[in-house]
């Protein structure tokens, strides 16, 4: 079944800012426990946005979410001492979000990666910017798939993010990233595709449609995992229902629990 | 881009058998009318309903909607008889509804298609019923294409339905035709693959998501048209994003166009 990671709590959404600014657990707990039973796998937690005050934010934050959080956390953020800390906290295996080939990131998140236990969104994103191929988005998913398997980190633990674009800048940008998808799911089974969705509909109007249909075609291409928010019913809906048809869902049980619930509509 | 064959001339349906039965033509032409401002590809036109009487209502309606119409036809019968009456009325090379495998059927349609100017649906059915697996159904398709390659039909004007059959029964039945889509046409490039995509959702509730999430991933395994509704707007409007997904739409024009005039919401 395809893995949603909350996007929720990063603090450069307004009101968890402010909540976060304020120690306001009571609104942290609230929104975790709807993103757990909206059926997530991961909460992001993102202390990023208070420009020095990274630390004692994610500290607060994963004191806060852990006691009423059962599943895993992804550790969002660019700085290997932030990651340490919070690694050390956690109690469930965590998803590090992310490592890129850009050089300084690099440089600093493999020796953190070294010997840790966790999983790890890796983007296709190099110093030259966005891939510009599905080959491109292909090869730069096989240098970090072979960077971290070298440095212990087994591919079945790989979140390749091929980095979705556009498609208002170029009508070929679906079709890339979806052959992109096909091509490092040919080559490397085990790895996971993850990554945003909404920006293939960046520039464009009604963007909603497009992003959940774009997500069944992603499903369809090897895309098991999204970093989104999962109180949008409509997208959560349509994953659900997409899973179904692609035969991850014996018996449609999922699809018939959500109907039942409520949470999936026509 | 994406042909829709619009299914709603069929008297099959009450209201249509009503305004038949009634000769009344301005319900006609305002339905046809109607599918046309929606963008359909063929109109299809099915008397077989008031028993006794096809020949008189395919000939009226013919009368009826040629006028209005200027786009071609798919004649739907198994009847030799009126389709030779309709093909010698319609003004444009029309669409034949259809073949199979059926023996009953084959040996009743071959002497009709051969040596005839037309497209023609191919169902991938035979007397011992459903396709039971991706491999039966491709098999069934390349003993279609090549019978109806052997009486001088260009595998262009082949339509191939795979047949649809309902996920409700076996959680597999998604996977099954759309790997079969995907085989057929890496096999026949120029066939096209067409069908009724409602099935798919039979004995599930909230079918609508269902067959819009489902239509776009047999659009990416390779289905160029469907026998279907074309004023049901929201799958419509799935069909026109999924082609712009799928790089059928430079610019994004067709999206953008269907936007401005309103028929496709989020």
């Amino acid at each position: 079944m395809f893995e949603v990671i909350g996007e929720r709590i990063n603090t450069s959404r307004k009101l968890v800012q402010a909540a976060v600014a304020e120690r306001n657990a009571e609104y942290i707990i609230d929104d975790v426990k709807k993103q757990q039973a909206a059926g997530v796998s991961f909460i992001d937690v993102n202390a990023g946005a208070r420009i020095g005050h990274e630390e004692e934010d994610m500290r607060w934050l994963l004191d806060t979410i852990q006691p009423v959080c059962d599943i895993p956390l992804a550790l969002d953020s660019p700085d290997p001492a932030i990651l340490e800390m919070a690694f050390s906290m956690v109690k469930q295996t965590p998803m590090i979000n992310s490592i890129s080939l850009e050089k300084d990131r690099l440089n600093s998140m493999m020796p953190f990666l070294e010997g840790k236990a966790c999983k790890i969104i890796a983007l296709c994103m190099d110093d030259s910017g966005m891939p510009e191929s599905s080959q491109d988005i292909l090869g730069r998913a096989k240098t970090l798939v072979t960077k971290l398997n070298n440095i212990g980190i087994s591919t079945a633990d790989i979140y390749v993010d091929p980095l979705v674009q556009p498609i208002s800048t170029d009508s070929n940008k679906g079709t890339m990233v979806l052959d992109a998808v096909r091509a490092i799911k040919a080559q490397f089974p085990q790895v996971h595709i993850t990554g945003g969705l909404s920006n293939i509909s960046y520039g464009l109007p009604q963007r909603h449609i497009i992003n959940r249909t774009f997500v069944s075609l992603m499903m369809d291409a090897g895309m098991d995992s999204a970093i989104m928010d999962p109180l949008d019913k409509k997208i959560m809906a349509t994953i659900k229902t997409a899973d179904m048809l692609l035969g991850h869902d014996p018996f449609c049980m999922a699809y018939l629990k959500g109907v039942r619930s409520g949470s999936i509509e026509s």
